[in-house]
């Protein structure tokens, strides 16, 4: 399969950790993307450390494990990193006690959270949780000083019924209620991205991020000073390309196995 | 007593119609400004047409004129002109049918209006009754195409437990989310104004504002083309003087009996 190469980038990678996306590069839809599996083994046989990047706000590790399971990924549960892992890292790391205005198939995740006596407001895509009251519990928080986390700032997204709220809006209300900026947590911020690397236990300049959203994964690492590789499958649109080209330290590549290829491929030229 | 006057402004006032705020103009707390009900009917026997500007969002005009009448100011219901008098004004001028995202106790004034096949959204300050779905159902008519309609757009106001959210927090997560800007029907908004002014029956120029807060009646009030002026009464602040003298169409008056002496004064000058 021939690599595709853009500018400089490709030639003197430095890869000591990758972070992949799930969805668009491991499966599309509930199918596996065809030599992915086989392409994650030989990544994981390297020995370089690996975490899995997603978003999901309204899903467990658990439940992500699963389902990758059921698709036949065999990874482990430690090693997938949602924005609910980027959130706890952040409470733990600044000795925050969180006031939780998440989903309720997210609770588990935050069961052995300290949260007596709260001083941060942590927002997910609660649906249904969010009511006035609770809302305007968060809000007094964030007037007496709370800082704002946020799994996510998208606008919306897609049900059976039609399209619903997603986290954004709710963080922009109450952003604006409190005269407050959140610090959001999930892909494309810096937090997500750093959060992980942390697990990698390299430098952001040695990470490489593996993605088919040209904004939320590829930008998005190469913000935080990753290196990142944009995959033709998932939601890859034309033009994508020519965006990649602009960027110094990322580039595109046909498929999973591609990726791993180029990445193996460099590490292997290290002497 | 005294008149104040600042600039050009009260050599050459010319008033076919008076916008009264109520509180801070015409009682402070439960008890009425000293000399306001005396000012007021000598206000009424003029024969300028009068309407009273209120903010509220939570009480129906009928409560308000019960409160009115209950401190001693005898006035028409009808002449009360509410938030959602100016959302009434704006539905029945532009052929709207609203969905209605409003506190209870607001939905006597909106009884008679149709709500069947919605392709508005009038957004109040609904309380417990800004849940999940009720925001969900605004947003995707929204993304129908339908305007949205605020009464208001306050951070948060004071209840007797702390600070609640208002209005303003909800219109920015649905102006967010659909990619939208609400239209303010509520002071300082023009629109309120403006509507308010319809019912004098004379142009925005030949109108003129009584209130107590700087930024919300005189500036708003200004700034919807018409004339102004401050009482130091009510929320009236150090420095809020300064503000005024910029304007060239507004002055500072001590009360409402002052403001009163000197609107039919200046009548009384015209040839």
């Amino acid at each position: 399969m021939p690599l595709v190469s853009h500018g400089r980038y490709g030639r003197d990678m430095d890869v000591k950790g990758v972070l992949l996306d799930l969805s668009g590069v491991l499966y599309v839809g509930d199918e596996p993307v065809p030599g992915a599996s086989k392409a994650l083994d030989r990544l994981r046989d390297s020995g370089l450390p690996i975490r899995y990047l997603t978003n999901t706000t309204r899903r467990t590790r658990a439940a992500v494990h699963a389902s990758l399971a059921s698709m036949g990924f065999e990874i482990d549960e430690g090693d997938i990193f949602t924005a609910p892992s980027a959130v706890r890292a952040h409470l733990r790391t600044a000795g925050l006690r969180p006031w939780l205005l998440i989903h309720p198939a997210l609770e588990p995740e935050f069961a052995d959270v300290e949260t007596q006596d709260p001083n941060a407001v942590v927002i997910g895509d609660a649906g249904d949780g969010f009511t006035y009251h609770a809302l305007n519990e968060a809000f007094r928080l964030l007037m007496d000083g709370a800082p704002l986390l946020a799994m996510g700032d998208n606008r919306f997204f897609r049900e059976a019924d039609g399209l619903s709220l997603d986290i954004g809006p709710f963080v922009k209300a109450l952003e604006f209620a409190a005269g407050v900026d959140a610090l959001v947590l999930g892909k494309p911020a810096a937090g997500m991205f750093l959060g992980a690397v942390e697990e990698l236990g390299c430098s952001p300049e040695e990470a490489i991020m593996v993605g088919d959203d040209v904004a939320s994964d590829v930008e998005g690492a190469v913000a935080a000073g990753m290196q990142a590789l944009l995959v033709r499958t998932g939601k890859f649109q034309a033009g994508d390309d020519d965006r990649i080209a602009e960027i110094e330290t990322a580039g595109v590549v046909d498929d999973l196995a591609a990726a791993v290829e180029r990445i193996l491929g460099s590490i292997e030229r290290v002497p």
